[in-house]
């Protein structure tokens, strides 16, 4: 069986390219998907169905369009590995781990042991808890190994 | 019928005595519910069952028992209300947001507008966004009006 | 048992009324539900949140504060009754009966002979269709009696 | 990864062909399904389980032979197209569009500034509003962007 | 907890009551529902709505009458019990063993010895068979008990 | 896309060589899956795990080895055409039907004219009712024209 | 709100009755379920449908009128507690724990540190452990706190 | 049609691999799926995200690892065999029994008749209990047979 992992959260570090070299280099059967990346990329997502005076509705807009990639693939991923970095709100990424728990799509969350509280109840509904890149291709050969 | 409504997030203003206050002034037939608000009280939920050195399993217990509280009630309410403050992470609450989104439970932001960007994934999946108390309470009318 | 039908659609006629009054004539016991039904209301229900200058945002907002109460009425009925009257383009109407056929919720459809052929993929998934409040009426007679 | 696209709506014009052209020209890996369009055909898709006086079930049968395409190529894709267009009832598209919200299945409305009044409850549930078939394809280009 | 059993198939005997009474006799929470047993009220569910010439159409209108009834009924019991006396198609009722299987409703059979060949796939996936109403009040006493 | 036809019901007539026949003549891209059609077959299902005196027990075992088999099937397929004949009591065909009922899942009766009346309840589900196996091919090729 | 608290397992200690008067003397809004905890009486469950030769059919048949009971009380829980003793094989709470987890249902087990290992996978789907009945009431003070 | 058959329980014995080299055997067209069957490497599945100094903790780490890849194997799967041997607790077999019965996944039981009674709840739920790899192979036949 192929598996399908989901890269959701921070996309101001490399942590994506890593986890897919890592998988690449152990010969894992993976396939990756993941949000838009690019940050303007992302906050200029509906900006083609018209231009906006008010910023809510801009983001509105290009949230939704975002929204459209963005649960389709956690729908159809088998894991989602959840990243959060150390700067900026990460909202986005925690409401990506609810989506997760209610579908009862299982997920690895991935952060620094300094953002364990805020992140319990984040934590508490995850399957495995990472701090590094490397431990999330450990844990993916653990559980993908023929 | 008797709505009831889930109030998510801050526990650091009295956010959700303005809104049953203002419910009770209009004679809404709501009932409210909430997770445990005394922060104290909520990061020990979990001491009872023994208690841990490692902080991570710590938060990991009482988030958990905190979770068949919140997630029950969320399960049972009509409409939940998610209230984002200007402290503290708060991915609890925009992980209640995805929650409520993926189990297509509808729900309404609580936030000022200088966090507008920050919370576009969340605001987008929401039903309506409210800047104060008061606002919530009027459109709570203009949806349980007999 | 007493049963919940929601009453979707048309606003401009009488014919909510005549079905209350109709069953409560023949003692069934019946609770009926409706979306706001004052035509300016509805358009405001939204206004509470800020005002907009560009109408496509003040439907929406408004469009959305009543589809919590709509979806939510929607969820907890036994039975929708969808009316379809001689005027405006009710989509929201047809929306209404494709959002019960996916949820498997039974449906009556309430128009007149005139307008078969337009509305044949909506009367293709309804339970029944009625021409008059009467027959909707003895409809609920034959579902309900004891 | 494959997208499947629905062209839910409007049978008069070529908006179809628009959508897949662009599609193919930008190399969208993408597969669009839609219902039949050939007005007549469409109509008379359940004549041969025998002709009928009444024009109800006539409607009637064609209706539900066309509805098992609909909803099995509804159920099957990733996203729909909703398109609105300037004459007829159109009451199957809004159809369509509360069967995919009730689904959970993101759609796109496609139709003129006109009408977004009577609109507004179908356009509350969709993921975005586009006013042209370029848009659509902008859109599908940043959402399905590898 | 009140304990609702749904009570379908044959119309031509007694045993509801005798069912119903057994469960009064000894004192169970239950709270018995049933289709329409009154078997040309029955046949006439939907005659209101307009007579019909073609047989297939009154028959259609009248078991879609009936089949809101019937699935509501269904929907909200907790157990149903499924009678196949020995007379008649019956189909209705083996239909609604399929649709109590689907939907994962435990239901108990109530049939002769002399049918059980042709009943193996209803039977497989009942919770039981009884042979007489009084086995149904057994059981039912043995579920049902503080 | 390949389309996927349960064909369930009678296995005493070539009703299901002659739709398989018709729908490769007209090059449909269908695949089609069946229960077990020898009769002997299916009653000896599960004879291999063990002989019973008692004809409850043995008829039980192989209509659950047979229920995997059909149930998957069935949850499987895009169409189900489920035929009843003129013998037997053909009680799997309409519990069949009521399972593909409960899961949305759409079906076509082929029977004849002359079991309209019993099998009331059944077509009243079912998306169409042919009386031959060529009708379910014409049916067929409208559903499935790419 | 009243929780319904749903007790599951070992019926050869009093540890039910423990945690009921824990509850009572709490005064906690908790009404309690469970299965048939006589055990003879539970082995008989199915003895009033015919006696049978071969034991796999007598505990068949008990083991399914039971389930009846168990599986709806499962589904009407909002919380369940899984004891597992020092005794016996217990794989009945075992499938309960299984049951709950794939319902979503939270769940809490209640057993001594001596079988932590072999309950491992049990535990892992729980939402907290309790070593004692006492524990369990404190957990369940925390939960249900008004 | 490819079947998928999950292979849950034992690991102590060679089970799996006789019943993959008999449907070999028989060309059956399934691909089998299984657990991590290496003791040692399941109980250390987790140990790359950290050492733990309680023992509770490493084996949730390891077992909440393990169950990404059941759970994804569990609800990929069309059959569960689930294997108990005469050794051990073995409550992780019961487990994905519950878990695949409220799934409404099929599974058959592999087990000897010395634990008839304690697995009587966990083989009501089955659709077919078999002593021997053999007869497993030969149920497989039959359910799958073109």
């Amino acid at each position: 069986m192929q598996w399908t992992v989901y890269l959701s959260g921070e996309i101001h570090s490399d942590w994506r390219q890593q986890i897919e070299q890592g998988a690449e280099a152990h010969g894992l059967p993976v396939k990756f998907t993941s949000p838009i990346t690019n940050h303007e990329a992302s906050d200029a997502a509906g900006d083609v169905l018209g231009s906006e005076q008010d910023n809510f509705w801009r983001d509105h807009k290009s949230a939704k369009v975002n929204a459209i990639r963005i649960q389709t693939l956690i729908k159809n991923c088998d894991i989602a590995i959840i990243r959060f970095g150390d700067k900026y709100k990460q909202w986005n990424a925690a409401f990506d781990a609810g989506f997760c728990a209610a579908l009862g799509k299982p997920y690895i969350t991935l952060h620094d042991e300094a953002i364990i509280h805020p992140l319990k109840e984040v934590d508490a509904a995850a399957m495995a808890w990472a701090r590094t890149p490397e431990q999330v291709i450990e844990v993916l050969k653990n559980i993908i190994s023929v």
